[in-house]
């Protein structure tokens, strides 16, 4: 089969490296017939994955699939976002940023750190016009399915043009991506009502209301995030960041108490309340969720959630190749255009 | 037993009104022998609950312990602020309020809604020098004990010296109310490392930092927020309430998964599922928890969830019984003043 689409993979970041990364790209190449993977990284690590516990899967004699990019560098989790820009240019991460900016490769998945990703994303790719820095889209389970949130990064002191900003990129991505034709956008406020809401959110509020190319349904409050009312769920960075690491650390936090009591009773009603919450909590799996885009660069980056295992990577895969067969960054700057040039 | 605290108390706030209020101060009097209350409300509604389903307790006739002000307008929940400020001044929010502002009370407690609450407290009391609007502080509930936010509301726009002063007046709280010498103060952030965060937080790193005053103890996340690290987490309203609902929702919507789901399976499970979320999720129990401090008006004023019950409304009694025996005002206008003239 001719291959359609490849997709460049920073086999080096996050806390597993090649030993989640690679075996994820194996089992995506088995699905995926017509994707080839560029995987960048320290040869003999990956080697030592596709000849060591992969080998009877054969993928390291098709280089047609699966080429192997050698790298003498990689990016460590305490390496600081400027540090690594001026020192890690043979790094795993920049040449598989490098392959997109230079036509290799459609898109680009790492699990490193998320500044030094943003930056050398911006660095290598460039950001479109009217973007400063990447903002950053993740989806979260809801109660009928999942909710997209941005921003969740870099950009902490957004006003009502940047929100809106926020908006059209996170719409695009939907409907490039997620197949949704008009996707409801709600802004994150503290109350449903009108007049309701700090400076930039009130500023926001007023730009989306007039945009006829988005479908604002209005506001929402943080306790309504996971219950489906929206599929997108715009807010300024510090705001999303503080909402979505919330959410998690809430939902773990119950998680461990549950698991810990369970242990503590007796046996039998471990293996009584393990389904339980298997069935009721399943919704919850990271895996289902990994992969963050960043959206606003001249190129598809995802981001890999630092702990993911395998799964969690894979998902964050085919995120990549739906963006990339979206070419979503030309449907992004298309946006950002029509916003520019609306009255 | 000699009377040593008054407390006002807006009886025909909240969800349930009167019939959650009028048994959760008689359940308070009993208590605390040494409390005087005076409940503000339609007459013929306390008297019903009072001669009512009360009546054994014998409240009614107790008008030393137990005073009834008949008050012929009441706060409705879809009053907006600016129309109650105007049009509500013989409510029993209004004349409560008033109690503590003429010295009859030391305390007020409310179920009313938020923002009605706060202007009201504002208009009858009055800020204290160098507050504009009083900031809303309460308690959740974390893995070892609790943890207090603040602000909650309505300061959604703050600068770094807003932010130090709600890390004043909250330490102030905790060491009058909690009995926290040293209450270990930290700011929400999006991020640990210094230099992470908006430009209010760094602002507010660097006085919180240099304030000999304060306990700081640096930055904390979203994620964290239950982890028990710091007994008094400070941010901005917008953020505050984002945080704080989005742990609520996060909570509800997984309880409400497990109970639905155990609820779906044979009944023998559902006896085993209870007493494990019991046990595990008990310390949840929004009951006792509820009580938020209005912290930067002249007088203690402690509102209610709208939800809650009685059990919930005689938490919040002892909270502003707690505010009151500190003079918690007059503290927290001392440390104000001493903010203003540290180097």
């Amino acid at each position: 089969m001719a291959v359609t689409a490849v997709i460049a993979v920073d086999a080096m970041g996050g806390d597993l490296g090649a030993t989640a990364t690679v075996p994820a790209v194996v089992d995506f190449l088995s699905g995926y017939p017509d994707v080839q993977i560029l995987l960048f990284g320290s040869e003999s690590e990956l080697c030592g994955q596709l000849n060591g516990p992969l080998r009877e899967q054969g993928w390291h004699a098709q280089p047609e699939r699966l080429q192997l990019i050698d790298c003498p560098q990689q990016v460590d989790s305490g390496d600081r976002p400027a540090h690594a820009l001026r020192h890690k240019r043979e790094s795993s991460m920049w040449r598989a940023l490098s392959a997109v900016a230079e036509g290799r490769a459609a898109a680009c998945v790492s699990a490193g750190e998320t500044g030094t990703l943003m930056a050398m994303g911006a660095a290598v790719l460039g950001t479109l016009p009217g973007i400063e820095r990447p903002a950053i889209c993740t989806a979260l389970p809801t109660v009928s399915g999942r909710v997209y949130l941005l921003d969740l990064g870099a950009n902490v002191d957004c006003d009502g043009d940047t929100l809106h900003q926020f908006a059209r990129m996170g719409a695009a991505r939907l409907q490039v991506a997620e197949q949704l034709r008009e996707p409801r956008v709600a802004l994150l406020n503290i109350g449903a009502e009108a007049g309701k809401g700090n400076r930039a959110v009130k500023a926001a509020a007023e730009l989306l209301a007039s945009d006829a190319s988005l479908n604002y349904i209005g506001f929402v409050e943080g306790d309504a995030l996971l219950r489906g009312h929206a599929d997108l769920v715009v807010c300024d960075g510090f705001v999303g960041n503080v909402a979505l690491k919330a959410i998690e650390g809430t939902a773990r936090l119950l998680i461990e108490r549950l698991r810990a009591t369970g242990r503590s009773r007796a046996g039998w009603r471990s293996w009584v309340a393990r389904p339980l919450f298997k069935s009721a909590l399943g919704f919850l799996d990271p895996a289902q969720y990994n992969g963050a885009s960043l959206l606003g660069l001249r190129g598809v980056v995802v981001k890999s959630h630092g702990g993911a295992d395998s799964a969690g990577f894979g998902h964050a895969l085919t995120v990549a190749l739906a963006e990339a067969r979206g070419v979503l960054p030309d449907r992004i700057a298309a946006r950002l255009t029509a916003a520019v040039n609306s009255p």
